[in-house]
């Protein structure tokens, strides 16, 4: 199976700028998941696929780099991928790149698959596992 | 000096959780902006205090665990204190806490001091210096 | 029955204001929406009550005059009271204070009452209209 | 001189939805605010025409009316034009429309002309008010 990369273009809007004339700290979080929400789609996980499978996935840690300011009416592209996947656990690269192809934001986005019903976690789904590369 | 601890308390509001009934994940980086707000107000580091030094600080990490959900109408402790400091970076550590006293988040926020005139690192001036931990 | 009138306090956050340094537009409409929660709350109607009686309260209508700015730190003041009742919509009266006592924002929110299930508007129930002022 | 009419397109991302699963009422306001940008940009309003000027824009009044929920992933369109002027106050109509031609949203936004040194109204300069229809 090749790879899924998502690559979803924004613009930064009006009110998501703060005092200072840059995007909000807060609101890259928002970008990227808009981007998660799209490599899910891409890979074929509708949120009702899991739903289906009984699983839940939550997120359990961002580490995310600022590396550069972002200003109202700039084209962002918000780029995810799969970088590893343990037991129960999996890691989504993102970058946020502006026109300039300059690196503005990087995060790691660490997420559980939980078992639904009982609120424990459970191994990941081989349908996703698949997606990310093979690490041995 | 004694160490500033912050700790502000607000109420989860219906505009700040997400389809699943829980607080959203971006939602926590504004909280616990709120949270640095307040420490750097008791630290005597109001917003013009840092002009006039001819001093801007910029974050550039944020590492965040996802602990436990918060809901709609829980009343949440933002708690900040001085974690370490560098040569021009220092880095804030931050929890979230629930009225039971359950820990929700905790957070490493990394911020630089920049000379604002020549957007370049300086050395993170005495004053706040010593509101850090002595670490040798 | 006494009339239901809600308040609610708040601070103006850091993440909430624009880049003039005031709260965006926006926000206003979810400090309003918090004040909104407030009253249900106080007037018996928590969520689960509309859906036990098959019920769907919608917004259809919100007209608002911004009066006066609000700045981050201000401590405002969120009123919420019912205005008056029709077949099947009615009105609740907002206003934003500031603690110099002065009336930053009001609003008048329309809401219809739908049946849940056969999403058409209905009139609306006895125990909501008796909160309203009796107009005849 | 021909009518400025500016439409944008955007689409619903998965933190603009609130707990039912709809784009929630305040973020329509932000998607309007979008969409007014979009309209000055057009008519040669960047920010800083206004402010050599002197003059500053504030709006006073948004009368909006909610049609039609829209869900994630929709594709709405922002639509903007000039509707009437007075002496120092102006109306810009607005409406968000979706893929299907449904008009979900529209909305009426008022705004004062203010002399950014005296802070009071002043009239609307005639740059501005000739995109407005001749009302007489």
């Amino acid at each position: 199976m090749s790879a899924v990369k998502s690559e979803i273009e924004i613009v930064v809007r009006s009110t998501e700028i703060d005092v200072n004339g840059h995007v909000n700290n807060a609101k890259y979080l928002e970008y990227l998941e808009w981007g998660r929400e799209d490599w899910y789609e891409q890979a074929g996980f509708h949120y009702d696929v899991f739903l289906q499978m009984g699983i839940q996935t939550v997120t359990v840690n961002i580490n995310i780099n600022y590396r550069k300011e972002c200003r109202q009416g700039e084209r962002l592209f918000i780029r995810t991928r799969a970088e590893r996947a343990g037991n129960s656990s999996y890691v989504l690269q993102q970058e946020i790149v502006n026109e300039a192809g300059a690196r503005c934001i990087d995060a790691a986005v660490t997420s559980v698959t939980m078992d639904a019903a009982a609120r424990k976690s459970t191994p990941i789904p081989e349908q996703l596992r698949k997606l990310f590369p093979h690490n041995d």
